[in-house]
């Protein structure tokens, strides 16, 4: 019989594990030796804080990320063909939304593997949850384009696209752009459009507030290097 | 000081509450007294499963789900007004996703009420995880429309955007009609288009895959009356 991909989640900054991930999910993670990893670095040092005993050299972690090129994964889950199992872990938060992890668990379903999801802190859905914007039609866009002129239009296309869908846009940017960013949503967004800007989610100094753009004006938020969601419904 | 609205996930079905959701989150649920929420039954059975000593009838609950008239709802933060927490909770899941609670979260934001959400199982980001499509950028659409020729248009509609602008499209159907919309996806979907059905996610009886339309002809999955989320990307 097949080992399963685990799907495990890691906290979204310094904090303690069992603070945003379930008991049982922490127990299935501590039990893995096999891990896709987004960060081998992160993904010790989060081991390590589930179970200061965990065995690290004894287990081993390849990556995936951005820079991965997808022709070489094709061994990724040997330890399933074999019967053990494996976790996928991203740099913070749910893995395979928001980064590559999904090409590991779409070679998953191809070979017949078991895919597990576990529980946890997801920035985006948690984001969506505190909005208070329409969360019964929603999408994540991921990160803005970087040039001004085709920012300024991806914009301007959420907004409209939330004005004749009803559906609340989301996306992200660079931490150390979000002032920028916020700045960008100043000029290029409609004054009674609805901005939910949700910043280091479940940390000490979590910031969550939704006003509409004609508020914001009067009261620019620091963001700079926070990680952070930004929301919208016009 | 105000208090806070506190965002309490659920389980989604029977199962133990420590097994899904963080101890931390269980702990500030056990303590609140004030609660919103779209079922009062099963708000009660979950806050009994977290604390069988959990005092009920010291509890005040008041809900909010699609037969609330919004007009009404104008008093349901009083006790944030006056220094005590509320919490908001779902029928099963993260609440003000996928359902009205979102209406309460707006207007905490209007009155200056801090928004606390917690992590918890949310069926739509565990089936994106397990999914293994785009998670870069996605889209959850709610419920299909029920008449014939409004869903096979609002089905080919997902497919053609999940084509076009490479966003896993996500929705969801009444559980006992979701062997109808299998034959719908069936009969509307092109055949190299990628299907997820996640059904039961989380519960012992969890069924998750990927497959092509053309390879899901061969092999029709029984989802009668299973709580399901389908998701596609061409």
């Amino acid at each position: 019989m097949k080992g399963n991909l685990y799907l495990i989640p890691t906290t979204l900054g310094e904090q303690q594990p069992a603070d945003v991930i379930p008991a049982k999910v922490l127990g299935i993670a501590a039990q893995l030796r096999h891990f896709v990893v987004e960060n081998t670095r992160t993904a010790r040092r989060f081991l390590r804080a589930v179970d200061p005993e965990f065995p690290i050299d004894d287990s081993d972690f390849v990556e995936l990320n951005e820079h991965t090129d997808l022709s070489t994964i094709g061994q990724y889950l040997d330890a399933c063909e074999r019967g053990e199992h494996v976790g996928l872990m991203s740099e913070a938060g749910v893995p395979a939304v928001a980064d590559p992890g999904n090409a590991v668990v779409a070679m998953a379903h191809s070979k017949g593997i078991r895919v597990v999801p576990l529980s946890g802190p997801s920035s985006i859905i948690l984001s969506m949850m505190a909005s208070g914007l329409n969360g019964q039609n929603f999408a994540f866009n991921g990160y803005l384009p970087v040039k001004p002129a085709e920012r300024a239009k991806a914009i301007r296309n959420y907004e409209k696209r939330s004005l004749t869908e009803g559906q609340t846009q989301l996306f992200i940017e660079a931490p150390y752009r979000n002032n920028a960013l916020f700045d960008d949503l100043m000029h290029n967004l409609r004054h009674e459009t609805r901005l939910c800007i949700a910043a280091d989610i479940t940390l000490e100094t979590e910031f969550i507030l939704t006003l509409t753009v004609g508020e914001w004006l009067k009261r620019k938020p620091e963001l700079h290097k926070r990680p952070a969601i930004f929301a919208i419904l016009a």
